[in-house]
């Protein structure tokens, strides 16, 4: 039956859809500002999570409306807590893309990444943007199928991350102690990103079908 | 006015205590199997999560009927919300224990941290367990004046990050890229426990007076 309660709460997960494609930007423009050294891109990012931020808190008071105003039981309420911590996680996820920006902005006008290293880091934040991307439609589309496939990508950025371990602790790393560092902290950004993809993503599954993934593939 | 409400809510406040106390335990544990080596503490540590993972769960449960059941709105609305974003972070401080405890499991039979940089490493972890024991006391207490303290000490924590890195990166640095990198990353580990105290401390600030600590200090 549709009502008042579902277009509300259809409103909210449009306003997630919306959030997460600020999100996606931040992460594109924090690794551009990361592999180009340019000031300008960080300072969009950081100074842009504002924006996130304020977002975010929209869609708490929207969701504490509809919790207040319509008191949901069973399932409709546990949507709407699916929802409250989706939203966290984004704004989450635009708090990692400063930290990302944050790294670029210290090392100018030199590049954060060594080009040794390069390849592996345009990866990552190539990975992160497209698990992004794609958990913005799985929002939008309520597409079960999509965030299932997500959670088994998520082995695609664990594996970078192994990747650029390999190569900071390997004995032809002639980068310094610094870069390293900073590789070290860039990954873990990129990789909690990731992270808060896949569980943004299953909650989706969580909210459609009332169950966890796991339950589901099983 | 107590009611039936009011009593289950105390009820989910004494089980975030006790998550809150279990917590406390693994952060020490961590910073001890970090700065001796010691292989079973730190599988503790890591066997030990999932104890902190059922006790959210049976917050959430609770939280979950009380909102089903009860249906509370405004304040008492509120009041549940922040209780479940608070087990959500004592969940990710027993993550991040879990995450200093795997650094020091990887570099067994040797010590993560050299001796140099001992003396930081050891307040980081003593700072951490610290905000998490006054964490619990403030929840237990529902104690403002605690939790606005614990906000302003925070900066503890940010200055023997500064510290760390002061070092990591200073020409005196021997210890190589691997010790160095795990320092980079023990170091956000303790930063993000110390972050995640202060956040459920201006929550138990907003639970008891309605109002974010920003609002009742300025």
């Amino acid at each position: 039956m549709r009502n008042v309660f579902h277009e509300q709460l259809d409103a909210v997960f449009e306003d997630l859809t919306r959030i997460c494609g600020q999100v996606e930007i931040a992460v594109r423009r924090a690794t551009e500002s990361l592999l180009t050294g340019d000031a300008a891109v960080a300072e969009q990012v950081i100074t842009g999570d504002a924006e996130i931020d304020r977002a975010r808190e929209k869609v708490e008071e929207s969701a504490f409306e509809l919790l207040s105003l319509q008191q949901p039981v069973a399932g409709d309420l546990r949507v709407i807590i699916a929802a409250l911590r989706m939203v966290t996680e984004l704004e989450r996820m635009g708090d990692l893309s400063v930290h990302v920006a944050k790294i670029a902005r210290l090392r100018v006008p030199n590049v954060a990444v060594p080009d040794a290293i390069r390849a592996t880091m345009t990866s990552m934040g190539e990975t992160a943007e497209d698990m992004v991307r794609r958990v913005g439609q799985i929002i939008e589309k309520r597409d079960v199928g999509a965030a299932i496939e997500l959670g088994r990508d998520d082995e695609v950025m664990d594996r970078l991350r192994r990747d650029s371990f390999a190569q900071l602790l390997g004995d032809d790393w002639e980068h310094g102690v610094e870069a390293a560092v900073d590789i070290a902290l860039l990954g873990r950004y990129y990789e909690r990103i990731a992270d808060h993809a896949v569980s943004i993503a299953n909650r989706v599954v969580f909210v459609v079908t009332g169950q966890n993934p796991r339950s589901i593939e099983s």
